[in-house]
């Protein structure tokens, strides 16, 4: 395991395995993890970075000790942002403008090529629910519970809660009952509903399996994988038809690849193929 | 309770509490609820009123007496509607009027601002399905069932469950048996799907359930509450990524509200913040 | 039941039964039911065919012999279509055709207008699962297990899966896993996400039961019953509101159906109704 | 030529023609035909319920007196709506709300079935350009001058010429051009760019022509020409394929018309059809 | 010149030009090209077969003798299809299938790879007009007119012409005027709204320019000619950054043809590049 | 005129003028403004700064020198991208990501809030159609002349004008002519069909005139115009009923603005309105 100089965040932890693995860790020890504008920002950026990094072949966010998150940082004036000015339309464009800044953030692990896994113990608040939602997989503890906290303050979950949970978990009057009271949802009801798909006893015990189907993923054809992600966020977003039509024009390129014969090779001789990075 | 004379109708028994909460009855007893042209049109005339009222935060709908609804009212001639006239193309125009008025009543749940939850007991068959599906949360008794009944009677259902269950229960296969067959689907399973999020002894805990959920979304900020709701609706029919563009337009209006440091102050005072009326 | 000389082919084999009902089964034997380009164009032809014949009025698609398919067939070479050509937009454009192509023979299962159980057993690997999802309902036995393959052979499946098993099993996180591990899972856990709907101890039960949910939709209003398929493969892919919108012009025409007044008559009488073909 | 008792209105004045033909004029005499909104309503309401009126075929709106409208009326005070509420999501809820009525009013032109020809003379300001654009065709005289207003209001239009106006005249660079100065288009270069499709040298001439055109409407078959304009509404804003098959879903009905055989035989016989109301 | 054998239709002639150019003629002398079942399939299976062969580039469509055509054929049932079935539903059921039919054989000319030009002369009526605006580049003679026919026999127009029509002119209130009136354009009229974009004295001179025209298209790369088509297909029926997203994957395959370094390098060498077929 | 420290680049030249107006020119003088990697970057970052800088209300764009541009450099490797890789899917992976960095540059003209006025004189070739159409209003002297070249380059446009060039001009004859032929496009027909909205005999009258036209737009309220120009990018990729619900929720915030009161008063006391910045 390295700490590469490239990932060096003050409220990230990334560790790299040279399987090509990166394991990001919220990291805000004496704020329990809690979410203010420099570690969205650091998410943003660390994710961005990620993806166009091609040494990296898949991703597992968790967070470190404690907690995932306390969930947001009521020091920091998140929702005072665009108050200066008098003008409620000038303030109203500056909102807007902040709150797609955000969103972009939370969006920043869908928009990586690289498969993210979301690793969670204990709480997972307000925006922390969004933020998981943009990852592919979702695995917590036993302890774990989720709590779509916006309506307690007042206003909408805007930077993503809205948009995946009902379609993460498939389930139109769950997402909605946890939307309007804000009640916490423990670790079983999430396993249930599948917003986690797998549950572990203990944080240690997460990480490692999460590790280990990270390694999985990052020995496949990066080709394979990374086109996989691309097409399900395409297919999620269209008809059947426009992303079969979508999938036959990215496929009439990668089909052309060498991992393919590659892979076959392997298959062929029950030795692993060996990828080269995209 | 208080029975508002804002709210009289033949076929439904409305009670306004004063937390906010109207609770709307399905009332034709001696029809055992069967759903005829009349109660349609007070379900949409009801539901559009209370969605303009400011005062009512959330809604509960369930069926008076013995049943939800005994299904469709077959001494009503819903499906002959447009019928006198001779020319086939006259009478599809006037049919497909007649079935638009109809849908335009079953999502006047769906349309209006504020939660509603469908609390059901012993049969749901047929409409019944279509209405409930545009609400936002389903509880259901032990004792319920439910009846995609229209192939029984030679049509496709054409008010909301096509367009509808699949979405809210996650599961195409199921929908698709369910609407082929016609079958009886009993309250385990249709808890299991996710049909219904919470199951109940008797119908009486069902309601006593339900006002409370009601009223504890009723205390919640209407900003939130209805900001929440309308934009679930909007991203379940669009891209992620058209849903938070929707939303961050929507909420750099809605970020402006009191509500937020109301809710900030009562956390910080640990004393429920009160909000006034959209 | 009949061998109908109208559906001959190659590598399927297809019974017709008296109630309307045909069952389909993939037949290569020598090979275990190996998928190659000659049984994907068996497929496309007999679906289509049978789409065109209103006298069926429901399918079963099953595996002949010990399994429902052991994948794709290496020695058929799929991979390298469009192969020969040096240039690389040459080949990508003939290969673009052959995938749409593929597709269309899988497609053939939704687009039919009759509903498509696919019943399985045993092993349903790669390409297999493409078939599947794009059937109507999904039945299994205990010892089936199922694979998204194609992360192994280097490529992103480009025939329905990224489409449409995130929408059959209503579970994100769920689907990615697959796609990106390869994985298998196992017949319990198919149930349990919906992928399957009903789960057989022996093959020999399932088919039973498959024929017997056949014969149930075979006696329905094929007016009903194809107008729910196909009004439910639109609104998947349309909003809400555009569903409702093309359900109210297409069953303008279908209320005026005669098999409306025969199913309340036989309701009346309590006789079953009899439907005259599409 | 009567006036029909039930189409009595304080800001317009309708005449109903035996032919089938409603002439509509915007009737605020004291006023220069300023756009209140009173008038939105009556707009709104007459047209909706001319839209239920199958005795109705066609329809003309214009201006009564000097000039089709004078614009906005600044002594109603329109753009104050919500002010009175000192929260400011709670004014845009509430301005939301208005802002959608009066779109409604303005797009009840183009939801009404039959054909609306818009005759304007001399000013054409502001919200009258968003209402022109909805109607089916325009028509204008020489000394008409058209003008996208709203910038100078300090707001961007909001009630359809954002959204008509680039697809009525196909020329993007000249709409955007008119939204961002607000200077005035004059006849000769609306003609040219296709927002009105007749010049007249006199309001006289050209009532005398929609009139003309009117009636030629209202003796076609109203099977033809409201679905005509339904289809071309829905294909506008929906790919050609989904125009496509929405039209095959309509037609499939409307083609089983006694309109068609009448058609063909008055075409035969050189003796015009005439078709009885929808 | 050469007449291939693979080109052979009753109601059509196909003359092969050696540079890869297709004309195809509506060929029915004794009918005045009337339009009638017989000669639809011929397109439709014409259009599709050219599409298949990538020896053509372009293709030219004109119409033998002294008209484009005569209009639909009264003496072939047409609008009759599904009538012997006496029930309405499945009347409409049948009649949909075929207008599905008819549509494929006008989008044939759309969906097939090669641009194709509609060079018309005199007489382009009814389906016609839906046929040309199927087309890529429109041609016509000064003696040409065209005529949305279809209100004159009772039905609005579902093979083409309310989907392509506006977007072919660019002016919503003429396209909606002609669909409404069924009159005549002429010639100069549809040179001027854009629906033919080169005017001819004569038939004669109108063929060579369109032959001229398509020897400069086939003369050119097909990756670059083909990709255009297509892409210029999919981008008027989506969002601009959906048509944008869609040609980055279709040109990051394309980008890697042999065509572009022969391109510069002819242009380098100011010799004109050949280049092989698709 | 300033020339900003905050505006310099190698290869554009930036004059902000006080009214708030930002003139951008072309700017490789020993290249004849020939378009290569450098300059495309120079205007993604120039535009996106702009973009965010509310001390400018509107912006030119023109050519310094001789012509707008001679098209793109040939001796910057703009079509090898991703080439040193040797297998086809991790180029086409490579291209992919290059196109998309080149479509961003290009429509950076259409995101930034500010409307852009592109003024043209002389040669206009090839990327510079796909940078104008991305303009909102095209100014052009008699002089210019423009080309889709990209089809004698032996590929299909792809960062713009497949996408944007029919909707400019709305003629779908004409641009597929274009795209097809790569012929020259004179002045005259440019102006004739729309794709410049004004000609000049000089460019010195072009640029005088269009900074005038920008000093209009910079005096309006930001509010309006700023909100016109994002409504019309909006509004032209969704139906009319998607423009207005989003028109609607922008505007419930917009309305609120102090501009509306200010624009008000100044047309009571016929003294211009003078507006803050955004």
């Amino acid at each position: 395991m390295s700490s590469s100089p490239k990932y060096q965040y003050e409220n990230l932890k990334v560790h790299i395995y040279p399987e090509g693995v990166a394991h990001v860790e919220l990291y805000r020890p004496k704020r329990l993890n809690a979410i203010n504008e420099a570690l969205v920002e650091d998410i943003r950026v660390c994710f961005n970075t990620l993806g166009q990094d091609s040494t990296i072949r898949a991703i597992i966010l968790s967070g470190h000790g404690r907690t995932f998150t306390s969930g947001i940082d009521f020091k920091d004036n998140f929702l005072m942002k665009g108050e200066p000015d008098t003008d409620v339309a000038r303030r109203a464009y500056t909102k807007r403008l902040h709150i797609e800044w955000f969103q972009s953030a939370m969006s920043a692990l869908e928009k990586c090529p690289q498969p993210v896994i979301v690793a969670m113990h204990y709480g997972v608040y307000g925006v922390a629910v969004d933020l998981c939602t943009a990852g592919d997989i979702r695995y917590g503890t036993k302890d774990s519970f989720y709590t779509v906290k916006e309506v307690d303050l007042g206003l909408a979950p805007d930077v993503g809660t809205l948009q995946r949970l009902p379609k993460v978990i498939g389930s139109d009057s769950l997402a909605r009952e946890l939307c309007f009271t804000g009640r916490n949802m423990y670790a079983d009801e999430a396993y249930k509903c599948g917003l986690i798909s797998k549950l572990f006893d203990t944080k240690e015990e997460m990480i490692e399996d999460a590790l280990k189907t990270a390694r999985v993923i990052a020995s496949k054809s990066p080709v394979a994988v990374v086109s996989s992600k691309h097409l399900l966020n395409y297919s999620r977003d269209h008809s059947v038809d426009e992303g079969l039509q979508y999938t036959a024009v990215w496929n009439s390129a990668m089909l052309q690849t060498e991992d393919i014969p590659k892979s076959i090779q392997g298959f062929m001789q029950k030795k692993p193929a060996h990828y080269s990075n995209l």
